[in-house]
């Protein structure tokens, strides 16, 4: 019964966590050990590579792999996570779609503050054009913070002259360093990870000093999205970043953009993640796998 | 090349018109000749049968249906369409999904204004229920003003004390007889099919002097979808019905049920009949078919 699982996830995510703030090894490691909790699909291979100037985990569905690829980025607030705390996601993606994905180990603040994520993916975009791969073959996939670099890769590599990808899905993306979207405070106390303080401390890591008002740190308030390839955005309703992914959804709706948004009820940020416990999120991976297999194509079939 | 294919698509509906009002019948003729135009999916099985107080065609797909039954609703503004108009969308949701569809013939004005096609729906799902049928196993789906049966009759059936639906599937809906979306008014001129005096004239045949400002008259601006079953709402943003989608979406989001609102760019109303020509049309489709696939779920098997 899915509501039911909905309020498991819920009652366990509100565990008691250590009171006070933590230090960054302490955020890094915490989030290392609650997502090694999550499931895995069988089968996949990885290997970690170089791509552009970063290291990235290669990931391979069993058998063959389909022509196109998925640029992944993990979550983690820009200051902790990494291609393994997302393999739950990424490895869900490659499975049900066929296609390989990198997933791209971004530099992270405080060590490496705004812009520093942006500039490594966008390395890494051009790193796979450089290599021969088609952008209509490209797709960019990402949660949390990493559904963010979805949108602002695109816009960075707009600004450098790149083509766009064939596609961006991003799971509870993370589009407002401003922090102004009403569910801020109409599910603050209904989210059961994070707090606005919460986001603001690290948040401030990742800004160091940087006014948030620019697209590249607060998309959904001021990117103009024309020119985007479409996008499926997919959130919570029991998550204060809701209103980032709804927002967006309208200025890209109005630009002129193909979007899905898919909002499932009283389930948290980046539900998917507990793909093969709750039944949303099996179900939303799979939306998620048709709208990429949708929208990325290799050169010799079709454009 | 898609975005040629929507640009030729909308040319062609911009063809000049009759001057001045028809006749009601001149209007179904017109709707009738050009929806015989579409692409009916080869292989489907279709014979009239009586559910509840109407007739209704039952399509059936090739080979063995799976359980699970799609009760359609056709658009016509409450004035004009049958089963048959909309036989390309339904027979391509049925061929897509496997399950057998009942498109009704419910009444139409201005010869039964509203609440008849109302009464009429509900009698067609009560008499589903009635032979057996599990709600988890019926999915509404509709077009238009058949769209917005979808979410009407989820309305009534509730307060008639009958169990929701397992989905809602819904292209370009008209939820609001009061016209008060904001498309009605950016998106005039756009719009390659419908004015706002086309929709007042039609509307005002299924009023017949009622007030619009109810819930079943304009459920984007009125109902309560409280306890409503996973939504998918399509439309194109070529459409002054636009915002019928885009706020139904919001106040369901608001209201804790599943919405998946899913807007295509530069398409015009109900672009899913252009399945077989426009790709965006049959991917919208197969979006549609898999998350119909998601909720319908017979008795036997998940609830």
């Amino acid at each position: 019964m899915s509501r039911e699982q909905r309020a498991k996830i819920d009652a366990m995510l509100r565990q008691p966590r250590p009171e006070g703030p933590r230090s960054v090894e302490e955020i890094r490691a915490g989030f290392r050990a609650l997502m090694a909790g999550m499931i895995v699909p069988a089968g996949i291979r990885t290997r970690t590579v170089s791509l552009g100037d970063r290291p990235a985990v290669l990931v391979e569905p069993p058998g063959t792999p389909k022509t196109g690829t998925i640029l992944y980025f993990h979550g983690g607030s820009f200051v902790f996570g990494s291609p393994d705390t997302a393999m739950s996601l990424t490895g869900n993606l490659v499975v049900k779609t066929g296609f390989r994905a990198f997933s791209l180990d971004y530099r992270l603040a405080p060590e490496h503050p705004f812009p520093a994520a942006i500039e490594d993916a966008v390395s890494a975009y051009r790193a796979l054009l450089d290599s021969g791969e088609a952008p209509s073959a490209i797709a960019f996939a990402g949660d949390s913070a990493g559904g963010g670099l979805t949108v602002t890769t695109c816009l960075a590599a707009r600004d450098a002259g790149l083509p766009m990808p064939a596609a961006i899905v991003a799971f509870s993306p993370g589009l407002d360093l401003t922090r102004t979207g009403e569910s801020m405070d109409t599910k603050a106390g209904i989210d059961p990870l994070f707090t606005r303080e919460d986001l603001e401390r690290t948040g401030a890591l990742y800004l160091a000093g940087q006014d948030p008002r620019q697209p590249l740190l607060s998309p959904a308030v001021f990117a103009d999205p024309t020119g985007f390839p479409p996008m499926l955005l997919q959130a919570g309703t029991n998550e204060i970043l809701l209103d980032d992914a709804t927002r967006l959804a309208a200025r890209a709706r109005a630009a002129g953009v193909d979007v899905v948004l898919d909002i499932i009820a009283e389930v948290p940020h980046v539900f998917q993640s507990f793909a093969g416990v709750l039944d949303e999120a099996d179900e939303a991976l799979d939306r998620a796998a048709l709208f990429l297999a949708q929208r990325i194509h290799s050169q010799d079939t079709k454009n």
